[in-house]
């Protein structure tokens, strides 16, 4: 086995790819600073049981574990920021206002989501603590947009959910005899119409009803209208077949009433790119999440680019329930959107020990240019750079920049 | 045991923190790009004989071991970024002539290096491959100091060694009798005399004194004369004195050639902030070094912050021995000599689903403004930020900017 053979769907990201990342992480932080949103830096490792705090056995499945030779405790590596977002917001700052956050940095998974997906994605996102409104998702929703602008995506679709329906459904009917819950929404989110049958024989009619219309529930939404009720939908929206289908009362009935207050809102008419839908069987995700969720998705990608919602009361295990939602984006996936740069423009210049040189080196870096000297013996060019200038010595011994010929 | 408790030496950066540690990660790897180095990024984890390659005993027991799930093979967290880049050298970009490349990432430590250290260090560093020759190491000494310069550390020490004198001593006269190898580096290091002195009682004379010489030869240095000879420097010097206790021919005065020539480049005479000394013992590291290497100390910090040298042919384990030199200096600990900040100004903007409002926030955080929206009944200022001007409509209706008195 050759020594520089990486672990399977693990990867160095060299240096083209890695300026793009890099570029585009700075102008995500960036932006979401012009909102307001401070960083935050959580750990790569944790005791297991802080990094797995109410998700669900997909995390826990996911995340690779040690042990601490300092203490002798099981430690997790990260494969989800959000919770340690939600830590910092409880514990760590305790503020009783409002808390925006935002962070960047890799998550290791045990096990590839797909086939080709990277063990260690790179997740940039955004978390606003403290505001239970509807206020609070549209700024999130308006962050991973403009977002997804920023990142030069073109149109992108935005599929949202609720996942309150499903447990407000079940704990209005009692859970389903000898149907495990986990899978259920394993059943729920590969839209598995005949296994759902099997599993929901033995639940009440009702019950089965609501949950086998469930995948059924999904297609395009008219959005940024007035506020609308059942009757001002056409017959194929899925929110007014969702209202048909579904009890009409109680927090199910409140997840819809949520759902088309959100769509109602103006904020989508300044987006012609964003094509909005609702797919209410869309439970991926880590089972933290708890109201309105979503998921984005550009062209030439067949994975959600960023996926995000609600996951109220989250930090309660670390001592404090706030409201909370946000979302996170895979920067490896979005960076890889970005057309290939031609190398950046150099300026060469000598292997020298003039002080008169050095000084215009230094100043001509500090005004932003790249200059590369030429060790003795070597070339000017490295794969990134093009040297399209030289620093030489005019006839009175001044150092000036030249234009070189490219070979 | 609480749910927010994080492992020994580990901890979350937080806002004031990140920001400083941001702007400096930013300023360094923009101050490499001028220079020509081009970003790479490894991953945090690799088979476990890719990571240790070459290094001691000491990386080895640094290093978190788990088991990939989808080989059942030994996989590491990375301690140490280097041999990752070497890898990369060697491997992936497989390029004739100079490369030059860097890096910012965390590396995770199974034990602190100190009992307040973090075992979760952030590294950025800068690699040269590819040319043997002084040049290299003084364009890689000359970044270091720059980036120092750009941390605002003020006063520098520069403390130089060359690792290949004690290989080189121990290859002239064998082997200690009876004495690891790995326990001779730490007597030195520890500039144990006595322990040393035990150790070495059953080696040959010539061999004992040298090495029982090596603590005592560390202090400052003249740097930027003429290239000095042993007759040029002064008695108290300890290149000097090197040159008399140690084999005046062979591979060990060819390291005390190499580090003359280095103290005699006019380079150090644009940095009076640098104050250079040698220290012939200062064996830390990670044992893959084998030519000039050096450690910077700043005031008020008790250990080195940074640390680099030559490890030529590093990468021959991965199929193509190179010329190396490069460094790697502590992120967190450079970015806590930074000034605490105050908090950024920032304009408050009221919660509304007004177009023309969400225009003017749209231009204003375009150009370089943080704008906090208010969500309904949540306060204005977060930590980070401080509103001292807010959007309001005038009598026409238009949205303008106006100053806003703190309480």
């Amino acid at each position: 086995m050759p020594r520089w053979l990486l672990p399977e769907n693990i990867s160095d990201v060299l240096p083209s790819e890695a300026r793009r990342i890099e570029e585009l992480r700075r102008r995500l932080l960036d932006l979401y600073r012009s909102y307001g949103y401070e960083l935050v830096m959580p750990p790569m490792i944790e005791h297991i049981d802080s990094l797995l705090t109410g998700s669900g056995r997909d995390l826990g499945l996911r995340t690779f574990q040690l042990v601490d030779q300092m203490s002798g405790r099981t430690l997790g590596l990260r494969a989800d920021i959000t919770p340690q977002v939600a830590r910092i917001d409880a514990h760590m700052l305790n503020r009783d206002g409002v808390a925006r956050l935002c962070y960047a940095g890799s998550v290791l998974h045990t096990r590839a989501a797909s086939p080709f997906a990277s063990r260690e994605p790179m997740h940039v996102g955004a978390e606003l603590y403290g505001h239970a409104g509807l206020a609070a998702d549209l700024e999130i929703i308006e962050l991973l947009v403009r977002s997804l602008a920023v990142a030069g995506c073109g149109k992108v679709r935005l599929d949202l959910c609720h996942v309150g329906i499903v447990p407000a459904l079940l704990s209005l009917h009692g859970p389903v005899p000898g149907v495990d819950e986990e899978d259920l929404y394993a059943l729920l989110q590969g839209k598995d119409q005949p296994g759902l049958a099997e599993a929901l024989v033995a639940a009440p009619a009702a019950l089965r009803d609501a949950l086998l219309s469930l995948p059924g529930l999904h297609g395009r939404i008219a959005v940024g209208g007035a506020p609308a009720g059942i009757g001002a939908r056409a017959g194929g929206d899925p929110l007014a077949r969702a209202r048909r289908l579904l009890p009409q009362t109680g927090p199910s009935s409140e997840a819809l009433d949520r759902l088309e207050r959100l769509a109602a809102s103006p904020m989508w008419l300044r987006w012609p790119e964003v094509e909005v839908s609702v797919d209410l069987a869309d439970l991926r995700g880590y089972r933290y999440h708890n109201g309105i969720t979503f998921a984005a998705y550009v062209e030439s990608m067949p994975f959600a680019v960023a996926r995000g919602g609600r996951y109220d009361d989250a930090g309660r295990v670390f001592g404090r329930a706030r409201p909370a939602t946000g979302f996170s984006l895979e920067l490896r996936a979005l960076a890889d959107l970005q057309p290939e740069q031609p190398p950046a423009r150099a300026i060469a210049a000598p292997w020298s020990d003039d002080h008169a040189l050095a000084m215009v080196v230094e100043a001509l870096r500090a005004s932003g240019e790249i200059v590369i000297q030429a060790l003795p013996g070597s070339e000017r060019d490295q794969q990134e750079f093009t040297c399209d200038r030289e620093l030489v010595a005019d006839e009175h011994g001044r150092w000036i920049v030249r234009e070189l010929k490219q070979g």
